[in-house]
């Protein structure tokens, strides 16, 4: 590679200070050092602990930083020491890494690692571990990853090599949001088939949790969530009742009670909030209830009586729900796609609980950059390129840009069609499922099996700068 | 039986009301109902958690009770439609039930029961399930038992039988502390071989734990107390390490996390204190520590950071640790021996940590009627019998009766010696070891396996009234 041993000069998005806009900043990326790899972001999901990060922290202690973590790149080059990983590699950055020679990574029990830059150890990577500096000042890498950039620096074991043909911009959300939920019921409540379960707040983490419900058999898998809207998505997931916690003047914990004959007996928190981590455990039966906290938060302390345990509920969490061994949905989670220009965009969608997952990625401006022939900025591109009069900025402008450019591609660009099956390949519409092996390698991707570049839709799931 | 069918009258400590000494009344206990089994309580001990009802509850509405719970007696008679139990069966009253019918019995998961008078349900058995009275007032049965009386009816699915032999004032710790502490580490924890265990508080609960961790075969079993006294103590029953908190200026949790890198495997709290539970969570290592609320207290709430599970730490907790199938120690739980007159006194010691058990039991009363030829009031006992010029009221003065009891059966009434073996029964200085068998039924209890009257000491475990 061209770039190898130079530093690289890249867009990425800087959180100069708590509570503040991101501000898109060219940074320099230093050459991966001993054991370190630096990945290319194609795609990279905005998670509500990069959101936690940037509005409840609560000091500049973690700042400035580069967020983001669930994300899928492909490897630009490696440092001395690194054999397993080569450039042109895809991979999935993990903030959780797995050193596979500590005690943890050694243990069935678990998949912390001794080695990790973990959230639970402290919320960035410091100098001089950083390889990221913007204006002279080095930026901290949130969770070890900093995937909220073009490109990145990790430790080799904190990379996770994929198959070729993984879409990139939908398995970055396996970089966190959906190992985390699925994991979390799978490996952490070890759901049973048969078993009630309930899943709290159905963000992507929660759909994911409903999911690794359902492949565990659970019978009942009861969705709670303020927003009646979720429901329809959640019983994609598996979800067999809702219950809105605004219907009811009872607490929710003692509703789901008398719907339960005593409580269900798996529960998972997916929101990150302490009050409902105890109406969680309080809405598991006694005697063997098992509630599971999912959702990040740690401002504030979660509390619930003696008795709750004492009467034999066990309460637990996980971080990261580890690897995945079954079928699971992907697309499905997406509900918007942006580019990292957009991610205030996305941090709002997020804050107001208007999405799943946003998913940020390069193709699309790459595509449009190429369509018009000369590197664009996201602004000009809505009037210039979408027809569009107004381009305010802020959230409505995104929304309409993204209808734009959805727009565009379906008008413009003919997704291209099966010579073999007749079958058109409209890739923003068309359902993919997927199939997980170990290791984050993709076996197949069901209809989809695209591998050859002529099978390439621009605006297809899979970068065009691979 | 002369008395069945009958009202009996008999003495009884009744809590009046919150925080005040019980008061040793006449009371009337009613035949048993149906299904219902009438017990003369034998032994006694004062666990803590009738002094934290006693001391702790925030109201009136659990008085007037009869406390206790952990004791040992015989059937005086039974019920219609009691078939397992007749007059003369000696037997432990289980606070916890056990139908062995609903889907709580029917679960390997848990040793709740659905048809228990439970302490979660409920602090006391009002009417009309009780059937104490006193005054004309009916008084509440302390988690559906009250055995701080000479007689108390109970369900038939909490009654165990044990074997004819077994001694009734040490079994009678069968019925809380012992299976408490040491079922939360043997089926709750789970302790595996070769970990490392920290257990807070060393009262009988916490040794009970101690001897439960080495019985799973902990390498480790950290003993954590303010007291450094009960290290000795802790020894006997398996602790290999001693942690004082007041030695130490960081918290407990950071000292046994560097005492055993990064953290315990096992914490079990055995105390009842909020702070303490927190502490036993955090001192557990991240990934798969479990820590476990033996202790009981429901007055303020238990917290942690959700980061503290989040790292993978389970929390969990046990109300009476279900049924034994190991060899367990249990003279060495019991510090002190008194009557039901001392009750007050037996409160006082373990209010201020004095104890480890005290035993309130009915036949040294017995035998020192049976001595002076007519019923005696314990504190004419003190000046009459034991020669002690001073009688005051409290604990001094029954720590000075306890004194004097024990020398009058050492200078007084020598205690037998084995014909066969020449081996002189002391009874109050000879340890006893004892094999438990399922369902509280004793197999033998050691050196000491008398079973002829004309073998007994009066002042022997065994009851000279039964």
């Amino acid at each position: 590679m061209a770039t190898a041993g130079k530093v690289i000069k890249c867009k990425a998005a800087v959180a100069w200070e708590p509570n503040k806009p991101l501000v898109i900043e060219e940074i320099e990326v230093a050459p991966p050092q001993a054991n370190e790899v630096r990945i290319k972001i194609v795609s990279t999901a905005l998670c509500r602990s990069d959101l936690y990060h940037l509005l409840e922290s609560e000091s500049n202690d973690g700042f400035p930083v580069v967020l983001g973590h669930e994300a899928a790149g492909i490897v630009e080059s490696v440092g001395p020491g690194v054999t397993e990983f080569q450039s042109g590699d895809k991979v999935i950055p993990l903030f959780l890494s797995q050193c596979r020679e500590c005690r943890f990574c050694k243990s069935p029990k678990t998949n912390q690692c001794d080695n990790t830059w973990a959230i639970v150890r402290s919320d960035g990577m410091e100098e001089p571990d950083s390889r990221l500096t913007c204006k002279g000042k080095k930026l901290m890498q949130f969770s070890g990853t900093s995937t909220f950039s073009e490109y990145t620096v990790v430790n080799q074991i904190a990379v996770a090599k994929i198959d070729p043909v993984a879409p990139l911009d939908k398995v970055c959300l396996l970089g966190c949001g959906v190992c985390t939920g699925y994991g979390a019921a799978v490996n952490t409540a070890k759901v049973e088939p048969g078993s009630t379960c309930a899943v709290f707040g159905l963000g992507a983490v929660g759909l994911a949790a409903v999911m690794g419900c359902k492949a565990a058999g659970a019978k009942r898998i009861i969705a709670v969530d303020v927003n009646p809207e979720k429901f329809e998505k959640a019983k994609v997931f598996g979800a067999t009742e809702f219950v809105n916690p605004k219907d009811h003047s009872k607490p929710i914990s003692q509703v789901l009670s008398e719907m339960t004959d005593g409580g269900v007996d798996y529960s998972l928190e997916c929101v990150g909030n302490v009050e409902l981590m105890r109406s969680a455990l309080e809405s598991c039966v006694k005697g063997w209830g098992v509630s599971v906290i999912v959702g990040w938060t740690n401002l504030h302390d979660f509390a619930s009586r003696p008795v709750q345990l004492i009467a034999g509920r066990t309460w637990t969490g996980c971080l990261f729900g580890a690897y995945l061994d079954k079928k699971v949905k992907l697309d499905e989670f997406i509900t918007h796609k942006m580019t990292l220009a957009q991610v205030n965009d996305a941090v709002e969608l997020m804050k107001h609980s208007k999405c799943i997952r946003t998913v940020l990625s390069r193709f699309r401006s790459l595509w449009l950059e190429l369509w018009i022939g000369k590197p664009v900025d996201q602004r000009e591109l809505s009037a210039v390129e979408c027809g569009c009069a107004q381009s305010a900025a802020g959230f409505h402008y995104m929304k309409r840009l993204s209808r734009c450019l959805e727009s565009c591609c379906r008008q413009r660009i003919q997704c291209d069609t099966d010579a073999a099956t007749g079958q058109r390949r409209n890739c923003d519409q068309q359902q993919h499922r997927s199939t997980w092996r170990d290791g984050f390698g993709f076996a197949t991707h069901g209809e989809e099996k695209l591998s050859t570049p002529s099978h390439r839709c621009p605006i297809s799931p899979y970068p065009t700068d691979s």
